[in-house]
């Protein structure tokens, strides 16, 4: 019934859990309001990776299960994420300037919030009606942290003096949880035992911060064309990025300087021409700090401690396919450093 | 320890239930997040009677519960109702020439957006560490029902046609689940048998059904100082409430030509006189054509539906209390069409 197709995008080391998702939330996603299905197919249609369902399924498979059996659990992983994607979208009336994403543009604000609410509440009963604690309780819980974090996140931003601890625990709330809870959930569906459960719940913290860490170090080594955005957009938006931190560590006071001119309230009286160029010289400065090197070094250390987390599941091909799912980030944090 | 003040907008037919939640709101409802946290109260320091609230403790002490233990149950009714408001606020570009709400103002749609999703993961995350099945899955599909609902709502505006079939089905989601969720769940906290918790759980519905009908009512009967916005404010929002409904089935045909045009998109080319001028006498048509007095009556039926459902409670002060709540609607209706 369900069928396998190739999945273009779906590595190879991980066989046909792409193309499984992908297959499941073409064909099964719905919900009893059309609008709101159509807004989440537009979002799932604008691409991904599928990485969390496939953390998911890796994890139910890792402690025996078929991963076919897992599916919905899985797509709820991704939907928690179409949701947080589609209130993204919602723009501030001082963002209109800006360029604005697909969701809130052809439906408006308010479909945009009413959307990603029903998804979150659709996500919610259907785990409570079909899955035993703590699985709901984690689902939860993990959405309240993403919030958290994107909040937190909001309150950093400019702030210069934000420690890399504080820039780890804002990156754990919003994006490695949810890595986390997808892990978990999968191991605990699949009813694995405590020390199993907690070396996938820990393997998937560290691949997010890991994974959240590449994300940063893309928006100043990638091109435009592969952003689909301009280079350096988080440098416009002065988000506290890890290779904008790293390389303040030692960067001469100039560059400290240029960083806290921009950052600061002067920032915002620039032209537009005038912040293009600002931008521009804050990429390079931190590119000459050695802001990138040192950001794939952090990258490739929470990739260890990812590896290190499996240590309990003994040896097998799902182990390996973990490994190497976590492998990948380094691998493009390199290129993209060479 | 619970301190049990005055409560000044408690009616006092249902004692001190009102003073109990407020103190329970404001001394006990607190987040990790400090800026959610004041989203939040400054959204209950706006006021409100804290029915749902109320509905939960009545129908635990219905059932032989004493309201004290379940007032982080009741809060959770009202913090939903909260959280959709927070979510409310957000404005689209097009409404910025609109008056906005605080929330949105203060803070920004982007963390409008944020502290609605922390609070609704928030309250799904206590309600999975606390309380058994049904209770979140109930809270969760109220959530998705709510939101349906709202997007239902949005789709229908200027909606002529559309049937009073179809305006109930849009109440029951977007208004009376949540208080039909109130009633049952302090139902099923308290042990209720499930004759006893479905009496509790038809009471809110046809409850709050006779609420939204009220509150359609008051738009048109009430006074701008009453209604902190103007009078036919839902008419100019094109909504279809239940005494334009109502007073569409035998009004004149010049009348409804006249909301056609309005309704139509023709009313949107109107200017900001015009508009306020044609909204004031839409609202006389309405009255002329008996819109209030059969909305009054609608009300009635309803409230006498939900009053009947309370029959498998027995006799007792707590279904009087219950029935008293919903004959307040009739008297306010009565009032306002006298």
């Amino acid at each position: 019934m369900m069928q396998k197709s190739s999945g273009l995008a779906a590595a190879a080391s991980d066989r046909d859990l792409y193309a499984l998702v992908e297959e499941f939330l073409a064909n099964r996603f719905s919900t009893d309001n059309a609008v709101i299905t159509e807004a989440v197919r537009r979002m799932l249609a604008a691409g991904g990776k599928r990485l969390r369902p496939r953390l998911t399924l890796l994890a139910a498979e890792a402690n025996g299960a078929d991963a076919r059996d897992h599916l919905p659990l899985a797509a709820y992983m991704e939907l928690i994420h179409v949701g947080t994607l589609i209130h993204d979208d919602v723009v501030d009336r001082a963002d209109t300037r800006r360029g604005v994403n697909a969701t809130a543009v052809d439906f408006g604000n308010r479909v945009s919030v009413l959307a990603g609410d029903y998804l979150f509440a659709w996500i919610f009963k259907n785990v409570t009606a079909g899955y035993a604690a703590p699985i709901p309780h984690i689902l939860s819980a993990t959405l309240a942290d993403i919030t958290d974090g994107e909040v937190l996140q909001l309150r950093a931003l400019g702030r210069l003096d934000l420690s890399i601890g504080a820039y780890v625990e804002i990156v754990v709330k919003k994006t490695a949880t949810l890595f986390a809870a997808s892990a978990e959930c999968g191991a605990l569906a699949a009813g694995a035992s405590p020390i199993r459960v907690k070396a996938l719940r820990d393997f998937g913290r560290y691949y997010g911060i890991a994974f959240q860490m590449l994300d940063d170090l893309l928006d100043v080594a990638a091109t435009e064309a592969e952003l689909g955005k301009p280079v350096g957009n988080d440098v416009r938006e002065k988000k506290m990025t890890i290779p904008l931190i790293l390389a303040l560590e030692e960067a001469p006071g100039a560059f400290r300087d240029e960083v806290e001119r921009f950052y600061g309230a002067s920032g915002d009286a620039l032209g537009e021409a005038e912040g293009v160029a600002a931008v521009r010289s804050i990429v390079t400065g931190i590119v000459a700090a050695r802001g990138l090197e040192k950001t794939r070094e952090a990258i490739a250390a929470y990739v260890d401690r990812a590896t290190m987390s499996l240590a309990p599941l003994g040896t097998g091909p799902v182990r390996a396919e973990l490994a190497a799912i976590a492998g990948a980030l380094v691998r493009e944090a390199r290129l993209r450093t060479a």
